[in-house]
């Protein structure tokens, strides 16, 4: 099984943290293709990097598809540009928001999910609440840059420890959800210093896009996914435009 | 792993036929070990046969912590009694309903549940409404019986698929959820048949239950889900006393 | 008329305490049949006390009605079993929870209930959703286990008022409910104390099984709440096997 | 015990109607003291004429304070006035679409209420989500103009039944609910016709007044049910001035 | 374009503070006439006071007919009277709170709704629920009476500037509502001082309803705001009789 | 007033029925500055073509700064890349389905929204929830691809009427709401032919920026929209990194 993950900023330190983070949990018989986008913002945050970080990551689901893939990860907390994907692709697209709130659900009935910037808290909020856990999950902000994860004397992790400390004394948390994917290796020594499940995006969408691709369910390809209709793209978007709705089909 | 799968209700053919159904999809080095209750009704269908299902369901929670076990799946559709047994595990719970509606929400947006009698319609809707998929999904009963399934001269599945005949004409469902276990080894067939993603509940517990597993994922013991705690227990029902809240871990 | 309240847990001080504020506020005509379940835990503390309960809560209902009653109360906070109840009666059946927020909301847009652990809170919240009252109650523990309430020198009263007291100062509540049955001898004395409704669930359930007796109204048999169909229930469970669907009537 | 029943519309038979009916299922020791509004539309069918219906509405409510009452009763199914009277009053306040909901909650999960005119129909369906049963209620007009009602050749009634019979074949439906106080005759006969539980307004109205009474829980005057401020009222409406907060009190 | 604006309360002070307002930010062509009520209360504070002024305002809608009006504003934060006006006009009747919160749905994700009593803030809630923005916006009540906001060294300001602070500090606030007519002098000052757009309600009313009558779109005469149906009015209220659906049309 | 018409289509011929559309309803001194996005799809539909043509049309919002604009309208009724532009200006960004279901809640309390093909149904049916309106509005799909609405041949105007009539029939819909950009120039015809509000987006969402931009209200720069946060942009994306920012104001 062949899962890709892109990373749809372009900063590779956090592709490489996160393929390390998805390969520590793969199962056996799964590759991880970790890819980072070429074009577009080094973190995404907040919508205006996000939608620029769109075609990025399109064109890696393109040219991917000669060599084949089973399922794609998009590797970004704000599931950025899922819903496109899944358009593309007719094979699992998994996000990790989707994923990690999914996951939490299985285990606590109340959770908090604790992000980095304040202008990422309510975009989170947003996509919690469709995924239907509005009523059952917390979403705070650590004052955190995202990119200030990447470098471990920035007192991110200070930060970050502060805000799952008020999310468990004020919002009656029983289990934590990391909110970027550059958290990913923080979950196991939060998990055990704070005796609480953590759950982490990345792992929780390469065990989601395993248990998807594993059971032969691919993204429906009636109504809302359909794949891309034929039509003429103008300009530098020009290489997206499908010939035929054939075409568009996953590995 | 070890994956303890549960048949809440007392007929040994529907545990073999979902055992074997979860064999077929389960992981390397999953190990999945079926018991079916041994006392409490032959099918549930509706809330009076759950409730008196969950003693016998909690009872092999209970034997098989000796030979452990890794996380649980409750082989009814009506995640019958999975709150109690959150309770009392701290290994992670997975019940159908919640395993397939989660995986349905990755591969398609809007989808109907296809399950046997109108007496669990109601059931089911209210769990989906809990489960935050009450936007998303519309439940439909197909009025078969649920030990119909058991014989394949019953026209169970006639029914079945005019069911689902109707959930693609009207609902605008992109995919379909089979909502009772006894329908396992229908799935298959049926996604080839109408060509949109068909769900069933107990494949999509035991790949929840090894994502959770291997992710060092159990029930959250903060609050809701906490240990019970040690009291008498009067009666016939004096075997499920907790004598302190240590011994109610599971494996 | 006769109402056959039944409590849930095994703590016979508790039935009586219940019964006599049941007593208290009955019509004329009205015999409150007041029974404490033979088996189970000797409180409700979480869901899993709750289901071990319902067996116990079951047979009390089968047991009686050779003698008859016209109503049923389960006296818990919790609603323990109150859907599988429904489908055995057809005569109506009250939970203490519904009947009290039903009751709250004629004279008051916002209130809170107040309960007994924290396990508790969140389980009662789901209640409260389930009832249609999510937008405008909140649910506070008061970190009292649930026997303390039989102990006037257990303090539990002092952290009673300490949390009503939060809920009128933080929660813009118009009115409380008390969120546990064992809580119901203290209703009136609060309502004075701080001059604001003060509802009761023991009392609710009273008038509102009254209520639907001399209306005629008993549980609806179609579709969720219909009788438990005939169906093989093994070992312990046996006894409550329907012959057939209409054995199953109340009085 | 004293119950105001105040027809807000300006029709006599309408109250006559109404108040056989209360006395009907009225307790020992409960009067019903049935008055008509004298200032008003004729019938209620929409937002104008409910606004316009108010104030007779709370002029009955302030001449009846001298003779006291224990409770009042808004005998019209779109809650005329409910919240005003509410201010107006600390007795209990109780409107019968709030009652009858509240009531088809106890005995069915789902249900439909069957009304009189289109131009109604969404009214109520506002009051039934505000009332927390949106997710469980459908309402339906019958196309019956209200005064249609109160003539027994009128064809209103096979209209009614029409309209009851798409209910229980196309919502699932497992109680009905007459959505107009002039329908209040008609339920126990259809209850029988249908074998489905059929709750009347003014029947549910009464029993919730009395079990409001009797447990003495009056209208919360903390916050948004405040007794109305002392000010000036110009011109017709001057008679309705508070003079100051005490005054306004109930019987 | 005649935009009638109508006070429903009696205090020409607030009319006229209002009118100014509205002149200031009405668009070339469009004339205020702004009218008081002259019957009912001289300020609406809670849902007493709002009754009772509605068919004052009725009374203007009707009286100002035959000089004729292209839409209406009621110039009360709690839309007194909304529904009613609608049924009587074929033109656009637009209320403060929904013109508000809508407005500021195009410029902010979440934002707070500051008012004057605590009475009200639930009422308005209400409201913002109803309009669907629940899961956006907070409501904050500052202890101001209505009246006070007409003396400007009442305090009434620094009330209001505290409460918008807490808005801000803790609600995530990304603008204000200013909610209640009386405040539409302070809108641009505040913004001014906190750095975050302000919505008046007076303002977004005259723009609304003038880009309603632009586009020619006036009230559904279909189902709910149908016209009032003819037929007697008794007493007091007999000139509110619509004679025929014809003649309650708008200008 | 200079109000900047993005179509982020590369369709011309769009551009100019919708410039001409939103000059018609222009107020005295509006300007309307109409641009075609030079990158991407000639049409959308569905999530992947929207996805595709954010870039194209947030570089109109660039290049136009210097001549300054302020408000924009986004002239695609999925309101494609809305957040995202309203991170770059701080001037009003107005969508077509959020003005037009705003518009439509002044003037209905129930309506339905009638769109082109099945595959934006759900895409703007998440919109309708987004923005509040999901329990007073249906969406329905007309089977009309989005370009056959440039050729009056193609019967794309007798699917569009048959669709109205379902929802008038079906829906109990009190307006019709047009979804789609290309349907601008029907509104007037079809409002006279079925005689119920019908609103258009272009139209809506001039009248909501011009009512933005007169009251000087822009877009909150606080929280989820404030300013994007200088940073590398690599590749094709270079053009779009804010290089502090102040610079990303609008005009």
């Amino acid at each position: 099984m062949r899962l890709l993950l892109i990373n749809p900023n372009t900063t590779v330190s956090m592709t490489e943290k996160a393929a390390k983070a998805a390969r520590a949990v793969a199962g056996v018989g799964t590759e991880i293709i970790a890819v980072t986008s070429q074009t577009g913002p080094a973190s995404i945050e907040g919508y205006y990097d996000g939608a620029l970080a769109v075609p990025g990551m399109l064109r890696e689901l393109k040219l991917r598809q000669a060599a084949g893939y089973d399922a794609v990860i998009i590797c970004c907390f704000d599931d950025t540009g899922l819903d496109a994907a899944r358009m593309f692709c007719d094979v699992p697209v998994v996000g990790l928001c989707e994923a990690a709130v999914s996951m939490a659900g299985f285990i606590a009935q109340r959770f908090s999910v604790v992000t980095t910037l304040e202008r990422s808290r309510i975009l989170i909020d947003n996509l919690v609440q469709r995924y239907g856990m509005g009523a059952r999950a917390k979403v705070r902000a650590s004052d955190i840059p995202v990119l200030e994860l990447e470098n471990s004397s920035s007192g991110a992790i200070g930060k970050l420890r502060a805000t799952i400390e008020r999310a468990l004394a004020e919002d009656g948390a029983e289990a934590i959800v990391l909110g970027c994917a550059g958290m990913t290796d923080l979950a196991r020594d939060l998990q055990v210093l704070y005796g609480v499940p953590v759950v982490d995006g990345v792992a929780a969408a390469v065990k989601q896009a395993e248990a998807l691709v594993s059971l032969g369910l691919g993204t429906s390809k009636r109504s809302s996914y359909a794949a891309p209709l034929p039509k003429p793209f103008l300009g530098a978007m020009q290489e997206f435009a499908p010939v035929s709705s054939i075409e568009v089909s996953g590995a």
